[in-house]
C-alpha cells in the first residue's frame, strides 16, 4: 500500500494555507517540543539543520553528529548551538533525543536506521535507505520491531506543484489517469567518480521519478522497459552508466507512461510531470525566481528556472520535516513509509535488468 | 535520405514572412499557372480544393473527380467552378491537367499514384501512400520511372511551430539533440468501424509522430519499443487495437526519445513536441484561437486550444500545397518525398511487431 | 448608440467556428454575389482586394480604381482580373457595382462617401471618415438620405482577442466593468512628414483605442484627460506632436480607465487590453507566429510577437469585409456604423484640447 | 536623492543567490548580533517578530512591547521568548536594545521615531511614518540629529519581481524608460471604518505605487493628475473616499505613466508593473503558489494567484529586515531612507489635490 499525505490538499487552495494549517494545528495542540539529533553534515544535512532550528517551532535541534568537528561546529553556530557529537552511534545513544535525522553517506543508512530503531528513536532517513533490497528489508523489520516511526526523504512529494497534481488525481478532477510523462533533468552531470557508488542513473536519478509515478498515479507498476544512452560525456560509458535514459511504465490498472532523464539541461533544473486523464490533463511546470518577462529587440525572454534542487525544493525540504514532526508528535503514520522507500528501488532494479536483458521486465521478477 | 524544406526558416523570423517570400518569389518568376486536378472530395479533398482555388495564385483548379456528383458539384460551385469528372482515371487521362492531388480512400492511393505517374502527371498524394511497403515501393518505382514529382501530405512538417523546432535543430540553436518527447492526442476517438481499415493506432496515428521524429531530429531511427493500452473504450480491444500507446525510439546517433498517443483528450487536439539538446531545450505548445486570459473567482482560465486538425493545421495544409506548386513550377525537389512516406510505415510496422512480440524491434527487421 | 457585432461570440467558442458559421449561413442562403469596386490601392487597398478575391465567396471584385494604372494592374493580375478604372468617380458611376470599398487618402473619404451614397452604393470606408466632425456629419447625412449601408474600417473589433473580451463584458462573465487599461504601441515611428496630415497621435493612433474603449466597455465616455511626451525622436516636437501619450477616460457609468500609446516598441506591435470587473479580470495578450519556447543557456525565450498590423490583424481584415458583405446581402445593420466612426474623433479632439488646455475635458465640450 | 538597494541584483541571477550572498557576507564578517526590540503586535508585528527570531541569524529579538500582554506573550512563546514590555517608551529606554522595529498604529509612528532616535536606537519604521509632511520632517530631523539609521517598510522594493525590473532599468537592459503602468489591486475592500483614519485611497494604497514608480524609474515625478470612482461599494462615497482610482504621472525626464488601483479584485492580490523603454519592455506578473495547469473539458485553468500581501510578499518582508540588519551592522546607508518615506506622501497629497481641484497638480505645489 502506498502512503500519501495524511491531510490532503483540499481543492484549489494554496500551499501556504496548507502549511499554515499544519503549523497552527501543531501550535495549538502541543506543549513539548520534539528533540532532534542530526547525523551527517554533508550536502543535505545543513538544510535539515536549518529547518529544525528555524522553521519548525515544535522541533528542537539538540545535537549534531559528524566526525568533521569543524564543519559541524560552523553549522551549530548558525543553528542555535546544538551540541556536537563525534559519531552517529553516540548520538543515537543519547537519551535526551527523541528523533534522528539520518544524512550520513548512503551505505551507512541501513545500519543507522537499525541502530536508531533499536534505541527507540523515531527516524527521518534520507533516501535511499539502501540500494540493496535485503538491507532495506532489514531496516524496515527493525523499525517495525521497535514500533518507532520511519519517514524517508522523498521530498518531492511535498512540492506544491506535485502535491497539486496528486490532489487532482485523487479528487477525480482529471478523471481516471490513463497516460503520464515525467521529466527529470539535472543542470549538469555529477563527477564521474560519483556514478558507481550511486548505483547508476536508474538507482540514483530515475528512482525519484519511480517514486513520483507511484505517488501521483496512486497505484503500483507492473512492468518496466528502460533504455539509456551516452550523449553528454563518454566517461559515463566507462563507468558502465548512462547520462540520458528513458523508460516506459505499465501500471496494474493498464495505464502507461514514460519517464525521461538527462544529466545535463543547460538551462537549469527541469522537473515536470503531466498526466492525461479521462476528463482532462494536468501539467506541472518548473518554478522561477521571478515572474518577469522582457520583450527585447530579438526575442521575448525571462530568467532561467531555478538552477537545482536546493532552490527548487526549498519549501518541500521544510515541509517534509514539518510533516514528520507532526506525525511523531500526533502519533499518526508518516507520509513516506519504509515500504515507499522499497518500491522505487525495486523499480530501478527492474529498469537496470530491462536494459541488461534488452526486454521489458515485470516487477515481480525482482525478488531481492 | 530525408528531404527537408528546401528553403529553411532563417533565424527568428515569422512564418508569415516565410510564406510571403515563397509567394513573392513565385509571383515574380512565373507566368503560367499549374493546372490541378483533384481526386476525391471526402474529408481532406475540400481543404485542398479551397487552397488551390483561393490561396495559391500560381495554381488553377481545373477539375474535380468524384463519383458522388452532387457533392463534387457543391464543392465546384464554391471553388471557381472547375469541371466535374466521374472517376480519377478519367481525370488522370485529361491532357489539360499538369498535376493531381490524390484524396481518394487510402486503398486506392498506390494505384492512383502509379496511374498518374504513367500519365506524366506530378503528384500530391495524401498520406499514407499505402499501409503495405510493397505497394509503396511499387508507387515510388512508378514515380521514378516516369520522372514526375511526388509529394506526400505530411502537412505537420509545414506547421509554423514544428518548422521553428526543426530550424532550431538544423541551425544548432539547441546544440546536438539528445532526447525528445512527442505528444499527439486526438480530441475524441473515431468510430470503432474506422479502426481495422486504418491499420490501427501505430499505422493510423503514431505514423505522423514517426514522421515528425525523423523530420525534427534530422536522422533515422534504429530501434523501437512500443506498447499500448485500452483505457478509453473497451471496443478498441475487440478491434485488436489500442486507444492509448507509447513508444521509445532509439536513433542511429544514439539519441533516444518517447512518443505518447491517446485517442481522447477532452480539452481538444494536443500536438506538442520537445527536444533537449546539448545547448538547450525547445518546446512547441498547442495553438489557441485567442490569447485571452480570464481571472475569475475560482481560477485563472483561458479558452481551450483548437479542437482538431482542421483548425490547428489550417495554415500548414495551405503551405504544403504552396510548397508543392513551387517545387513543380521551379523544378526543385518536393519537401516530402516518396522515401519520406515509406519510412514512417516501416516504423509503424516495427512498433506493431514490438507490441506483438513484447520486445524492442530493429527497423532492419522490417523487410516488407 | 453603439453598434456591436450583430451575431455575438457565444460562450467559449473559437473564432474559426464563428467564421465558419458566418460563411455557412451565407453559402446556404444566397445565390447572387455582391459586386464590389475598390477605390485606392495604397497600403490597405491590396489587403481588401485579396480578401474580396479569395476569402469571401459571396463577394466579387469587379473593378479597381486608381490613377496609378500600373500599380492597379499588378493588383488586378493577382486578384482574378477585375477591371481597372482611372478614378473613384468613374467607378462609383458604374451601374454594375453594388458596393464600394474606399481606400483612398483620408482627405478624400468624405467626398467619396457622399458620392457613393448618392449613387446608391453600399459603402465600406476605411477609417477615419474624416478628421473633421462637420465632414463626418455630412457623410453620415448623405448615407442616411440615400438609405445605403455604411461600415467603417475599425478592424480591431473583429480580432478574435478583442471579440472575446467584448463577449465577456456583454455576457457578464467578469461582472460590471469598473476599470480598464488599453495598450497600443507601434513597432517604429512613421516618417515625420506623415505626422501633420495624420492629425497627430490622438487622431491617428489613440483614436483606435478610443473606439476600442467604447466597443469593449459597451458605453460612452464622459470626460478625458490626456497628456503626451516626446521620448523617442525630438522631430515629433517640431511637428507639434507626441511620440508617447497617455489618457484617463471616465465613462458615464463612473467606470474609469487608462490608455497608453507609444510610436516605438522595439519588439513588435503591442496591442493589449485588460478590463477589471466586479467578478473578475479579462486580459488579451499579443499574438505570436508560433508557440515555441527555447530554454537556452542564458534565458528562456520565444520569438517576437507579430511585427505590425498586417500580420496581427490579418484575420480581422478578412472578418470585417465578410461581415459587411453579410450585412448588405442579408439587409442587416453593419457592425460599425457612421456614428461609431464619429465618436472616436470627438474623443481624439477632446484629448487634444485636454493637452492644450492642461485640464480634463468633457466630451460635451466638443461641438464641432 | 533616491536610495536604492546598496548591492544591486547583478544580471540574470536568482533572488535566492542574492539572499545567500547577503547572508553569507554577514555570517562571515560579524560576531555580535544586533539586539532588536519590537513595538506593536498587530498585523505586521508578528511577521517581523518571526523574521527576527527565525530568518536573520545576525538579529536577536530581545523584547516585544504591547499593552495587550496576552497577545504579546503568545507571540513571544513562538519566537524564542523575548521579554514582554508594556509600552514602546519603556522598550525604547532599554539600554540592551540596539534597534527598534516600530509596528504601532500609524499616528504613533512619528513620536516613536523621535523618541527612539533620541535614545540612540536604530529604527525600522513601518510605512507611513506619518500622513503629515510636518510630522515626517520632524521625525527625519530627529533621526539626522541623532545620527542613527532609519529604514521605512516599503517592502515591495525587496520583491524579487520588482527588484528584477529595477535592475533592468538600472543596467540599461531596456534602454531609457519612456512609459510605465503600475497595477495594484486588493482582493477585497477594508471595512469602511478603516478608510478615514487611513487617509483614503491615495495615502493608504496608491502611496505604495508612488514609491514603486520612483524606485523603478529611478527619478522624481513632476506632476500628477488623478481621479477616482466608487464602483464597488457606495459606502466609500460616504467616507469621502474612492474604491477605484487612476493617476497619470509625469516624471522630470518627461517620461509618463499610469497607475490603477482597485479595492476589489475577486481573483486575489493583483500587483504588476510594466515599463516600456527605448530598447524593450519589461513586465512583472503576479506570483502563484504552484505552476500547475489543468486542461479541462471547458477551459484551460490554473489556481488563483496569491491572495494577499502576506503570501505574495513573504520573502520581501524577510529581505527588508535582513537588509536593515546588514545596513546597521556594516554601517552602510539603509536602502529605504526617511526621504524615501516623505516623497510618496507628497505624491499622494498631490493626487488628492488633483482630484479635489479637478486639474493636474505639480509636486512643487505641495509645500506642507
Amino acid at each position: 500500500m502506498i502512503a500519501f499525505i495524511a491531510e490532503p490538499h483540499p481543492g484549489i487552495v494554496c500551499w501556504i494555507h496548507w502549511l499554515n494549517r499544519v503549523r497552527t494545528s501543531m501550535t495549538n495542540k502541543l506543549t513539548n517540543k520534539l528533540r532532534f539529533g542530526l547525523i551527517g553534515t554533508g550536502r543535505i544535512g545543513p538544510v535539515h539543520a536549518e529547518t529544525l532550528a528555524f522553521r519548525v517551532p515544535e522541533a528542537q535541534l539538540v545535537a549534531i553528529a559528524d566526525p568533521r568537528t569543524e564543519v559541524a561546529q560552523k553549522l551549530a553556530d548558525r543553528c542555535n548551538n546544538p551540541r556536537i557529537i563525534n559519531t552517529g552511534e553516540e548520538l543515537i545513544a543519547d537519551p535526551n533525543i527523541d528523533a534522528v535525522v539520518i544524512c550520513s553517506p548512503t551505505d551507512m543508512h541501513a545500519d543507522m536506521v537499525v541502530a536508531a530503531a533499536k534505541a527507540g528513536k523515531h527516524i527521518f532517513c534520507e533516501k535511499p535507505v539502501s540500494l540493496s533490497l535485503k538491507e532495506i528489508d532489514r531496516a524496515i523489520a527493525a523499525v517495525e520491531a521497535a514500533g518507532v516511526k520511519l519517514q524517508v526523504g522523498f521530498n518531492r512529494r511535498f512540492d506544491s506543484n506535485f502535491l497539486r497534481v496528486r490532489q487532482a488525481v485523487e479528487s477525480g478532477e482529471i478523471g481516471t489517469p490513463n497516460l503520464f510523462h515525467i521529466v527529470s533533468r539535472d543542470p549538469f552531470p555529477p563527477p564521474l567518480t560519483y556514478l558507481r557508488p550511486s548505483g547508476g542513473i536508474f538507482l540514483d536519478m530515475m528512482v525519484h521519478d519511480f517514486d513520483m509515478s507511484r505517488f501521483l498515479m496512486g497505484e503500483e507498476v507492473d512492468e518496466i522497459y528502460a533504455t539509456g544512452a551516452v550523449m553528454i560525456d563518454p566517461g559515463f560509458a566507462k563507468e558502465d552508466d548512462f547520462d540520458t535514459a528513458v523508460a516506459i511504465l505499465r501500471f496494474k490498472s493498464g495505464a502507461i507512461g514514460t519517464i525521461d532523464n538527462s544529466r545535463k539541461s543547460t538551462f537549469g533544473y527541469d522537473q515536470r510531470v503531466e498526466i492525461l486523464g479521462s476528463k482532462g490533463k494536468i501539467a506541472a511546470d518548473n518554478r522561477y525566481a521571478n515572474q518577469v518577462v522582457v520583450s527585447g529587440e530579438k526575442c521575448v525572454y525571462q530568467d532561467l528556472p531555478y538552477n537545482f534542487f536546493m532552490q527548487r525544493y526549498t519549501d518541500s525540504f521544510t515541509a517534509e520535516v514539518q510533516a514528520f514532526t507532526k506525525a511523531v508528535l500526533e502519533d499518526k503514520p508518516t507520509p513516506v513509509t519504509g515500504a515507499d522507500s522499497r518500491m522505487p528501488v525495486v523499480m530501478a532494479l527492474a529498469a537496470g535488468k530491462s536494459v541488461k536483458e534488452h526486454r521489458p521486465v515485470k516487477l515481480s521478477e525482482i525478488t531481492a
